[in-house]
Order: structure tokens, then C-alpha cells, then sequence
């Protein structure tokens, strides 16, 4: 079966904006042997928007319209589909009753113009949408099978919506087939190296299909087995991925998807150990991290940000003579803010990071791109020095991946 | 003038891929005063992209096609643009030579199929490529002025193209025209909200066109006049832009774009104030979005990730007393954090943040949700209670933005 997908909005036809919506779909297609075919970007425009509904329903058996679904007049989706399917829309009371308590819920009122919202295109199934006001719409048409969904823009409202409501229902739609999926996930290795090291076992098997997907520092390796049955899904999974696994050995630090963080976090839980951290460069990023992870209370302390050499000192109790010495970018600091953070906070581990994220500030000793990053354990502080290349944003999300697997490598080989 | 971009690629329809030339050529349409429409990503198929030039060419005056003009049977874009403009292809034996020679310059020879290569479509000026194989192709259609653009997928090879043979010829092509935007940002309302306090206003105007674009806690609002000078669109966007800003008051916290930690940076960097932080339930998020901007050293002075009652007390002086009666997450801690984190660091202002950002924790005093945000300055301390709906990024991000948004409002008041 062939999908399309639309996304509506025009701030996705300017230059800095890319519709991620769009990739999440199609790997949550692909999983269901679903083939995305085209995509199309179009502007808050009904009659072009009409148009591509019109061409896409014509010739794809499932189509996806993302976005457009807001309160205002530049949210056309609702009216262009109901025009190009040839049907007409009904306001339901109980969309606008769900609404008001919404808003009621913040206490607040709601504004008029959402009624809008609450227009359902005829013989639609209405997709609640927990986490915004925007219903989804689920279209059935002929010739059968055949569907139109209408979905929320922002991904936190479209992802669960997708997840919960629509799979199930693509899943009742579909011929019988079984993926099964395995999900590596690696860090310290780029993209072309890892692929060079195991492309000459994944390029053997056309089923499972590899995918390899990479961010700074971080990559993911997917195998996806297509087949009649679970048992030859796994089967195949079973042949390819330990292949995989053994050539990568530890750098993958995930076999089912986890971040980076989550896979940190448990490793502290499952030793009863807690870290604390001290950030300069990155400013509370590597933190930001770790707490994302519901329950990480648990095992994280706390942590100092310290982004001058005042607070270095003040704080964590670093030596002024230290850091006029060596300055703050150096083996040395790192050191002595790892062992101050561990100590101020009664940790089992500490994290630290200092180092120039730019654009400005490199010197010869410490050009931009240099971090220096310290652990500090029970028995020991290591520092390790990285030379990054990049904008600041990539030179900082680099740095706290590279201490959370430094953390990583430690706890588990420990 | 409008144009739509066409990108060609089974490649391009993978969850990992995203159509980056499309960007680039955006950015430059858009200043020779050129709007984008849509955007269309085809694979590999000749009927398909046959639809798409047709629908595309049927109503917009540029069209641009990228990728397909490799040598193999996939490539498909000539076949399929030629079909779609009823024109024929002649094989041109001077793009033959040439792609020989290319080939001999690095000592191999031409393979048979590179001379798929050297087919152009009736009418066509040729663009010659000098960075790969695949030249280019410029076609201009009745009725005049409208054109069909093929350019190869390479970015390395586009953008030169692009760049030197295509924006010369567009200048020629295009009547005098000018964009100017005005970028205004918003914090403190959600979008329905000033929708309804703003579509009064810009419903009047089709030019300047408006678009709002919102994010949890930050909207924003873009005007856009195209005219034939610049002078006319300036003028386009100082009647509109003032009578919008008068609506949204102080909600306004940027006239040029720029996000909201950049923008308290400044107001601090102008007042010679610094700042800290002590952070519980954001773990490090706000932090982290301040020192996101380069130079944020001159007025961040540091701060505290305090994620347990021990930390709270024991790093910012959190009276222990205080802690049991009123819990972690109350009104009086809020405040003792933000008056701790001042003392300690000595900066002028300090931002605090405790809540409960779930999807655990909640109480009946403080669901998840629950958030308390205390400001101390130099002449007093005030705490915020908010209480966000959403999961644990949002109720975290909302935090972060609220008390950044505080601390504008306390700066641009003061």
C-alpha cells in the first residue's frame, strides 16, 4: 500500500524550516510495510491545498494531512479536504463542550473562534487530541481501502495521536504482515566510520532492511524484518544484529532505542550510585538531559553552573591558582570542579565540562571546539580532552554526549 | 511571482533524509522577492512526476526541479518533464563530447548510459554543470513569463548552478518587486488568544500578509509586504506593524526575531546586571537556554541545580524548617531558593524554579503541572505560581519561558 503525506502551514515554505512531522510518519509507515510515495508542503492556501488532496486521494490509498487544524482563519485544512472529498463538514457540540473544558480545565475561557475546531467533515471518526485542542480526523472513502487523516501540526499532539489511534487502525486496514524491529543506538564513532565498519554485513540481506540515522554524536541503527510470520521476522533479526553488534562492540550503548540518558540513569539506579555534575560550557545542558528522564531524582543530586572563574572558585572550590595558571579551559579545572561537585554534593560520581563553545573565545592553547571533561568516581578523576568541530549549539550538545558516555563506559565496565 | 520546488528522489522519502536544496532555494527566491508555494518530494517515478510538473507548471510561474538527472533508469526527471510540457528530447552531441572529456580528466572512460546525460529538451538553454555529469536545464513556457528549471541533486553541484546561471536569468525574468518582514515575538498569551486580539487587524491587510507560528509559551508573528520598492513595503509594514503591537502591549518581548534569552541577555548586559539560577524541577533547561547565547558570560554569573531537599538546603541555605512544612514545592521555598541563589553568587537577580513536572509527584497541594517561579533583585524577591498542562517537556519548557518572560517584564519595568 502507498501512502502520501501533506503538511500544511506556510512557515514550512521559508527557508529555515523543515517538516520533521513528515519523517516521523514515514519510519512509523515504513514499520507497517506502508510505502511513502510523495510528499507535498503547501502553504494556508485552500485551493492549492484542495488540489493536492484531490491529486494525492486519487491515486494513494492513505493520506496524511499534518497542521492546519488550529483556531484561525489561516488553519484551511479542515475546509480544503471537505472540498476535495465532496462532502460537507457538521460542528459537533461535544468537540465544543470537550474544548471549553479544556480551557476551563487552565482556567480559562474559550475564545470564540474555536468552534472552528470543532467542525467534523461528514462520516469522519473524530481522533482525540490529549494534549492540544485540535481533533483528528480519520476519513474512510471509496474505493476501499482508502483513507484521509487530518492530524495535529505540533509532533507532541501528532506522535501519540499517530501511535495510539491511527496504527491500530492502518493495522486493521493492511494485508497480514509481521516487522519486527531492532533498534540499536551508538555513541563515539561518526556516521562514515560506523557505516564502513558494518556495511559488509548489512548490505548481504535485503530483508532486514538497515537504516542508519545520525546526530551529533549519537546514531541509530534500525533492522526492520518484513515477513509472513513473527517467528521469520525474528528469525532474520536474529541472524543480522548480533553481526552488527559484535562489530561495534561498546559503543552501542542501547539494543532497544533508549537515549543516552535513560541508559545512564538506570545504570546509576541498578548501583544504588548518584551523580551530580558541574557545567560550564554547556551551561546546564548536560543536566537539562538527565532530568528529562522521569524518576531521575532518584539518582541525580544536583549540580553547580559555574561560568566564571569567581564561581568556579566560590562554589566548587577551585584553586584561584589553579585557574590562573591553567586558566579555566584546562586538564586541571576539570578536575578540581569534578572532585569539588562530588564533594560538595555527597555523589557517588560527578560530572564536569569546561570548555570553549564559541564563536568567540578560543586561544591558541584552547582554539574553539575544546572541552575538557572530568569524572570523578570513588576511588578516581579522569579527565578527558575533545576537540570538537562545529557551531556552539553542536560544539555544547557534543560535549554533555560525550560525558554521559564517558559515565556510561564507566558504570558498565565497573 | 510564485514558484514551487520539485525534488526527485526515492531517497528523499526515507525517515532519515530531508530535501535540504529546497531550503537554499527558498532563501534565495525569497530575496529576489520570489514566494515559495509548495513543495513536492516525488521518488523515482516517471508518472508521478509527470503529475506533479504538470499541476505545478499549470499554475505557478517558476517551477524548479532538483535530482533525477543522473545517468541510470531511475533518473527520470528529463522523461518525465519533457512528457509533462508535450515537448520531445534530442541527444546533443557537444554535451556528449563534453561528458567524455570530463571523464578522461580523470583517466576512465565514459560508460554508455552517461549519455542520458546529454538529452535536452526541446527548447531548453543548457546550464553547464562544472562540478558533476548531469548539466542543468533552463526552459521558459508559454505564456510568458514562466519557467521550468532542472538542476542536479548534489547540493555542491546545485547551489553554484543556481547561484551563477539561474539567478541571473531570473532577474531578467522578474518585475521589479521588494519583500520586507517585520518578525514580532510573544510571550504571556496563548495563540488564540492574540489571534482574536490581532485578526481584527491584519484581516484588513492582504498585503502585508500575516502569519502567527506558535510554540508552547512563545508565538510568533510575521509580516510580510511585498511591493514594487522598498520604500512602498516599509511603508506597507509601519502602518500595520504599530497598530498589532499596540494590541499585545508588553506581550511583545521582540521586533526583530530574536528569542527570548537573547533578549533579557541584552536587557541585562545594558543594566550591568547578572544573573543566576537555582533550578529544581528544570534541572538546568533555563541555564541552558541563556548560555545558549554566545557571550552570555558577561551577565550569567552561575548557578544551582538543586534536585532534592538536601541540595535546596544545603547549596542555597534553604531553610530545612521551611522544607517540611511547606514541602519542595511551595511558595516560601521558591522564594529561599531565589534569595539563596543571589547570595551565593552575588549577582543582581536570581531566577528560581520549583515544581512538580510529573508524569509523578503530584499532590493534592501541588498537581503535576505545579509550578512556583521566585525573582529576587536588589530590592525584593516575588514568586509566580503557574500551573502548565502537558507532559514533562512542555511542563518544563513552559517553566523555563515563564521565568525568563518574569525577569523581561521585572528589566524593561524597572
Amino acid at each position: 500500500m502507498d501512502a502520501e503525506i501533506i503538511a500544511v502551514g506556510s512557515e514550512l515554505l521559508t527557508p529555515a524550516r523543515i517538516d520533521t512531522n513528515s519523517l516521523y510518519l514515514t519510519g512509523k509507515l515504513n514499520a507497517l510495510g506502508v510505502e511513502v510515495v510523495a510528499k507535498t508542503i503547501v502553504g494556508d492556501d485552500r485551493d492549492r491545498l484542495r488540489e493536492a488532496v484531490r491529486l494525492a486521494a486519487g491515486r494513494s490509498q492513505i493520506v496524511i494531512l499534518t497542521g492546519g487544524l488550529g483556531p484561525t482563519e489561516d488553519d484551511v485544512t479542515r475546509d480544503a479536504v471537505a472540498a476535495a472529498l465532496g462532502r460537507q463538514q457538521q460542528l459537533r457540540p461535544e468537540i465544543v463542550a470537550w474544548i471549553e473544558q479544556r480551557f476551563a480545565r487552565m482556567k480559562r475561557k474559550m475564545a470564540e473562534i474555536n468552534q472552528r475546531q470543532a467542525f467534523v467533515i461528514e462520516g469522519a471518526e473524530v481522533l482525540p487530541n490529549d494534549r492540544g485542542t485540535a481533533p483528528g480526523q480519520w476519513i474512510e472513502c471509496e474505493p476501499a481501502p482508502r483513507v484521509v487523516m487530518l492530524l495535529p501540526g505540533p509532533p507532541r499532539e501528532l506522535e501519540p495521536m499517530f501511535e495510539s489511534l491511527c496504527v491500530p487502525r492502518l493495522e486493521r486496514l493492511l494485508p497480514p504482515q509481521v516487522i519486527r524491529t531492532l533498534h540499536f543506538r551508538a555513541a563515539g564513532i561518526t556516521e562514515s566510520d560506523l557505516d564502513q565498519l558494518i556495511a559488509p554485513v548489512y548490505t548481504k540481506y535485503s530483508n532486514p532492511v538497515t537504516t542508519i540515522l545520525a546526530a551529533p554524536g549519537d546514531i541509530q541503527i534500525f533492522l526492520r524484518a518484513r515477513c509472513a510470520s513473527q517467528a521469520e521476522a525474528e528469525a532474520l533479526n536474529a541472524e543480522v544484529g548480533p553481526q552488527i553488534a559484535a562489530l561495534l562492540g561498546d559503543r552501542i550503548y542501547s539494543r532497544n532505542g533508549d537515549p543516552l540518558e535513560a541508559v545512564v540513569g538506570n545504570l546509576l539506579r541498578e548501583r544504588g550510585a548518584t551523580l551530580s555534575v558541574a557545567e560550564s560550557a554547556t551551561g546546564g545542558m548536560l543536566a537539562a538531559r538527565i532530568t528529562s528522564i522521569p524518576g531521575s531524582s532518584d539518582y541525580f543530586s544536583g549540580g553547580f553552573l559555574v561560568y566564571n572563574d569567581r564561581m568556579k572558585h566560590e562554589l566548587l572550590g577551585v584553586d584561584a591558582k589553579l585557574l590562573e595558571k591553567y586558566t579555566a579551559v584546562s586538564e586541571p579545572v576539570a578536575e578540581a570542579m569534578a572532585v569539588g561537585a562530588r564533594r560538595a554534593t555527597g555523589s557517588t560520581y560527578a560530572l564536569s565540562i569546561t570548555g570553549v563553545a564559541g564563536p568567540g573565545g578560543g586561544t591558541e592553547a584552547a582554539p574553539v571546539g575544546t572541552v575538557f571533561i572530568g569524572l570523578a568516581g570513588p576511588t578516581d578523576c579522569h579527565v578527558h580532552r575533545s576537540r570538537f568541530i562545529g557551531d556552539r549549539e553542536r560544539v555544547r550538545a557534543l560535549a554533555a554526549q560525550t560525558a554521559l558516555n564517558l559515565l556510561r563506559k564507566k558504570l558498565a565496565g565497573g
